[in-house]
């Protein structure tokens, strides 16, 4: 999917939300658990939901990876439901991978070939040959870690350097190098306010992916005031305030209102650039 | 595994040798494609021709998840026959993951309690609570991206701060508040030579996993000189140089005999201090 694919969405939906599928066997509904695959249930249903208001989901690995192969299939069974059913969904694979050259290689073959994922996650420690592999891919995505929105950031990404720079500074001017606003986006916590700012001041083009709404306590307001551009430029993760807002029999329903909320609130901010 | 157990371990073999599992279905010996599994045949194979020359076995997650539900099959069926048939030797998933809280939360839970793995290596960049939950399953074990081996280290990891510290001694320093060197490793690349000295003033105490022998070019030797120290402390890592040696029937015999070379070497520099 293109930016400008990908805005067109924007507008269309009415919104910027991403639906983060952290599907948790111990946390679906109880009644899903009769069901062969409880996973692929849940994420079927809350996909069906909330498709009307919001314009990518994002899996997140771990949550399909600690259930070993059982979770792989369910993972794969729901990006080809989502494939198949809503092409337009933009679909990120949360994974935070990055490894040397030849290993990101087969992080993106996987990724983008056998899987047909439109983003992928990745973290900048190991540097450019760890992250270059995934840009070769046409229409596909990096999101580079830059800023994230645990207390943790805190310990190394706020490090400031001798030039005064600090290290997610850094890795958005660094990695400008290897890739553009076409191919590359970066993760922003939405707990990190005011600092939307500095980061449009280095990355003014480029979509952030924002997670840390809701459960985390980010306010999509402030994201809003520091961190929107012309084009949108922000897709907002939420999770378990959608996906766990019920777990009950009406579970999609719920999701399918709270996303709505957000969808209503995210319509108001885009009047300021449509 | 303890590190006593480890060094038990090493003094026995006389070796320090991790053998990396990278094993990739394009590299694989050609009269393996018809075996039901040939992955796992594969792994078989070189497990039971190397260990004697080796106390450590590192799968690389990213060859088995480029092959989906099958790899991920692959990769549990040789972690389980490891566990089963080799069980004084250390298993290390090499991950690299690190996310926040409750989602490291969810691949210790895969690694350390489903899987049985010894150790998993995980990104720093998100810091302290994307590390800590690994660290509370006793005898398991963290290892940390310190300094790697790849070209990309350059970008982000020799960043001085203004207080002269670099990414990577930062990470060695402020790691040790949240673990020891009974449940943390560092990953430092044999391609990094001398400044093994500079990570040895930090963690003088600390096992570290030593990938970039062979295939990436590191010097056994001068890893030794400068990063031994008196429980050995070294954990070296050599995968394509191995267990692709040959690509005939007698893969297995050659990647024995490529792995008693690196033990023998390995012995010789024991020697300095059993």
């Amino acid at each position: 999917m293109t930016r400008q694919e990908l805005f067109e969405n924007i507008k269309k939906k009415q919104s910027f939300l991403c639906v983060g599928l952290d599907t948790d066997i111990k946390k679906i509904p109880a009644h899903l658990l009769t069901e062969e695959d409880p996973i692929f249930a849940f994420n079927k249903a809350i996909i069906d939901a909330t498709a009307p208001y919001c314009i990518a989901y994002k899996p997140n690995l771990a949550f399909y990876e600690s259930m070993g192969v059982k979770g792989w299939i369910s993972f794969e069974k729901t990006i080809t439901y989502l494939n198949e059913n809503y092409p337009d969904q933009f679909i990120i694979a949360d994974a935070k991978r990055g490894d040397i050259g030849n290993t990101s290689a087969m992080y993106a073959r996987t990724f983008f070939e056998e899987m047909q994922l439109d983003a992928l996650t990745v973290a900048p420690y190991m540097g450019e040959d760890s992250v270059t592999p995934f840009l070769s891919y046409e229409g596909k995505w990096v999101i580079l870690l830059a800023l994230t929105s645990n207390k943790g950031s805190h310990n190394f990404q706020l490090s400031e350097d001798n030039r005064h720079e600090r290290l997610f500074e850094k890795v958005l001017r660094v990695s400008q190098q290897w890739g553009n606003a076409d191919n590359m986006m970066y993760v922003v916590g939405a707990t990190q306010g005011r600092m939307f700012e500095d980061i449009r001041k280095i990355a003014p083009d480029h979509f952030l992916l924002v997670p840390g709404i809701g459960a985390q306590g980010g306010s999509l307001e402030d994201v809003c005031h520091y961190g929107m551009n012309r084009t949108c430029g922000l897709i907002v993760n939420s999770s378990r305030a959608i996906i766990y807002a019920d777990s009950t029999e009406h579970f999609a329903s719920v999701a399918a209102e709270k996303a709505r909320e957000v969808q209503q609130q995210m319509a108001e901010q885009l009047k300021k650039i449509i």
